[in-house]
C-alpha cells in the first residue's frame, strides 16, 4: 500500500504553466474592463491551468460526502451524540440534508462514503458508497487514532474515488464530510501540520458550550502531547493516522487522487481543509489543483488559511461542513468556465476599447 | 407623476415582522446545528419575512440591466468612450456580455432596458424594453444632469417594470447597468444622500488611471458645489435629478416598484447601491426587500456599505455591474428557499438533537 501511494505523490505535477499568457490574452480580450470579474477570473485562470483547452468545464461535479466516527468523542468534545453521524448519513441518502439541497440547487452530483461510521453496515443505496475501513477510530488521547494500514487504506480509497471519478468523466470533485467530533482531530492536524496552538485553533465546531472550549484545546494538547514523536517526524501520514480521522484520510486521499487525474477540487470548510492541509504536506505540488471554497465560522479556520496564504471565495459565516461550500464553490466555478468560454470578444462584439 | 409616486411610497410598508418566531423555529427544527448556513439562513428568513408562506420562492428571477448615457463623460471621468454604453446593449441582445453568461449559469431571466442611450433607437428585440426617455443626461457640473419631469418619469418607469414583473409571475428581481462614466453620478448621489467626501468615495471605475482619480473626485465636488441647493434640501428627487443618471433613475424606481409589489430584490454593485440609497431616502420602509449581493472592488463602495449598516453576501474583487453580482445573489437566495423548503426536520429525519 505504501508504495502505491507513494507513486501517486510521484505523479503529481503542477498544472502546466506554461499556457499561463494565452489564458491571461483570452481574459484580456473578453468584453469586460480587464480584471473586473475579480475571483471569478482567477478560478478561470486556475481551470485554464489545469485544463489548457476550450471549452472549460466544471461541469460534471461531484461531491463525495465522506463519513466516519471518532474515538475523542469520548472526551466530551462535542455537544451532539454520536449517533447523529449515522443518522445524518441516512439523511444524506433520503436527501434531507442541507448537502442535498445545495448539490440539488447548484447541480452537483453528490456520493456518500461510508469510511468509518459506527454500527451496523448501511443497506445498500444508489447514492452508498459502502467502505468502511473501520468503525471509528480510536480515541487519539489514549493511544494513535488508526494504525498506518487503515490510514493507507483511507488514502488508497480516496485516490480511488478520484480515479473512478475521472473514468466516469467527471471533471471537478467537491469534498464533504459528516463526523461527530471531527473538529477536535482537524484541529489537531492543524497544529501538528502547521505549528499552530491548540488553544488558539479551537473552536465550538457544531456547538460546544463557551466553557468547554478551553478542555476541548485540552484534548487536543494531550493528543499532540501523546504523539509529539509523530509530530515531530517528517512522516504526514504518521501524524494523520495518530490524529486524524477515517473520513479526513479519505478526503486526504480524495485530495491526492483528484490531483493526479488533474482535476480541481472544491476544498469544503474546516475538516475539509485539515486533509487537504495533510495532503499538501504529502504533495505540495497538489497545491494549484486545490480551490478553497468558503471560510468558515469555525474561528481557528481564518488562522489556518492564513496560514496556508490563502483567500477563500466566500464567507458567509457557513460551519456546517457535508460539502455545503464545496457546492457553492462549484457554482462560481462553473461561472468562470462559462464566462471564460462563451463571452464574446471586443472584436466580436464590435466593442470599443479604451481611449 | 408626482402624486403617482408618492401615492406609490405610500404604499410601501416594511415585510411583516409577526411571523419572524415561526421562520426562526422552523430554521432551528432543521438538521444542521443551528445557525450553521450562516447568511444563508439570514436570506431564507428575510424571504420568510416578505413571503410568509411555505415553499419559499427566490424564482422564477428576472434583472433588468438598464443603460444610458451621462452628460459628464464630457468631464473625462472614464478611460471609455461614450459610444461603449451602445455597444455593450448590442452585446447584451446577442448574449455576448458576462451578464448573459451570468444570468444563464443562474437560471436567471435578463431584460435590457435602453433608458437613456445616446444615438439611435435601437431595432426591437424580444429582450430589449426601448423606453428611452432622454438621450443621456446633461452634464451635472454645467447644470441638473435631467429635469425634474424627466426624473420622474424614469421612477416610473422603474416602478411600471417591477409591476410588470410581478404581474408575469416574476417573484425575485434583480438590478444591474450600464452607462459609460456612471461610477461620477453614482458618487456624486453617494456623497449627497450619506454626507460622504467626494476624495474619499472616488475610485478607477471602469478603470480611470491614478493620476486622474483627484480631477474625476474634483468633477464630483463641482456637482455637489453647483447644486448644493438640492443636496441641502429634502427632496431625494431633487438631488437624482441634479446628479444622477437615466438608468440609475429607472433602477430607483424598480426598488420602489418591487418593495411595492412585495418582491424582494437583489441590489447589484456599485451604481445600482447608489439607486437603492436614492430609493431608500425616498422609502426607508423599502430596507428589508433589498438583498445587496456584493462589496464591489470599487473602494468606495466599502465605506458605503458601512455607512448603510449593511454587510454585502459576496466579496469576489467584482467591479463589471450589469447585474453580475445580482445573478450571483439570486442564486445564493434560491439555495436558502430551497434550504428552508426541503430540508428534513430532526423529526423527520429521525436526528437526534444536541444532549
Amino acid at each position: 500500500m505504501e508504495d502505491k501511494i507513494y507513486s501517486v505523490l510521484r505523479q503529481i505535477t503542477a498544472p502546466e504553466h506554461g499556457a499561463e499568457a494565452e489564458g491571461k490574452a483570452r481574459l484580456a480580450d473578453l468584453t469586460k474592463p480587464p480584471g473586473s470579474l475579480g475571483r471569478v477570473e482567477d478560478l478561470a485562470l486556475t481551470l485554464w491551468r489545469i485544463q489548457g483547452r476550450l471549452p472549460l468545464a466544471a461541469d460534471p461535479a461531484r461531491i463525495y460526502t465522506v463519513a466516519g466516527d471518532h474515538g475523542v468523542a469520548a472526551q466530551g468534545v462535542s455537544p451532539y451524540p454520536q449517533e447523529v453521524t449515522r443518522q445524518m448519513v441516512l439523511n444524506f441518502l433520503s436527501n434531507g440534508a442541507a448537502i442535498n439541497v445545495f448539490c440539488h440547487t447548484a447541480g452537483v452530483e453528490q456520493m456518500v462514503v461510508d469510511a468509518g461510521c459506527l454500527g451496523e453496515t448501511f443497506a445498500p443505496h444508489p447514492k452508498l458508497i459502502a467502505r468502511r475501513i473501520k468503525s471509528g477510530t480510536a480515541d487519539f488521547t489514549q493511544g494513535p487514532a488508526m494504525s498506518r494500514a487503515d490510514c493507507l487504506r483511507c488514502l488508497l480509497l480516496g485516490i480511488e474515488l478520484a480515479e473512478s471519478a475521472a473514468a466516469e468523466g467527471i471533471v471537478c470533485l467537491g469534498t464533504g464530510e459528516m463526523g461527530i467530533a471531527n473538529t477536535t482531530p482537524a484541529t489537531a492536524l492543524f497544529c501538528a501540520f502547521l505549528g499552530l496552538e491548540p488553544k488558539t485553533v479551537v473552536g465550538p465546531g457544531a456547538g460546544l458550550a463557551p466553557e468547554k472550549l478551553e478542555h476541548k484545546a485540552g484534548v487536543v494538547a494531550a493528543g499532540l502531547a501523546l504523539h509529539r514523536g509523530a509530530v515531530a517526524g517528517k512522516d504526514p501520514i504518521a501524524v494523520l493516522a495518530a490524529l486524524g480521522g477515517l473520513e479526513i484520510a479519505v478526503l486526504c486521499g480524495l485530495v491526492l487522487g483528484a490531483a493526479r487525474a488533474r482535476l480541481p477540487i472544491v476544498i469544503d470548510g474546516f475538516i475539509s481543509t485539515s486533509a487537504a492541509v495533510a495532503a499538501l504536506s504529502l504533495a505540495p505540488q497538489a497545491r494549484d489543483f486545490c480551490i478553497f471554497s468558503h471560510g468558515s465560522a469555525e474561528p481557528g479556520h481564518k488562522l489556518v488559511l492564513e496560514a496556508l496564504g490563502v483567500s477563500p471565495l466566500l464567507d458567509l459565516g457557513m460551519r456546517l461542513g457535508e460539502g455545503t461550500g464545496a457546492a457553492l464553490g462549484i457554482f462560481l466555478l462553473r461561472c468562470a468556465a462559462n464566462m471564460f468560454n462563451d463571452m464574446a470578444t471586443f472584436s466580436q462584439a464590435g466593442v470599443s476599447g479604451r481611449e
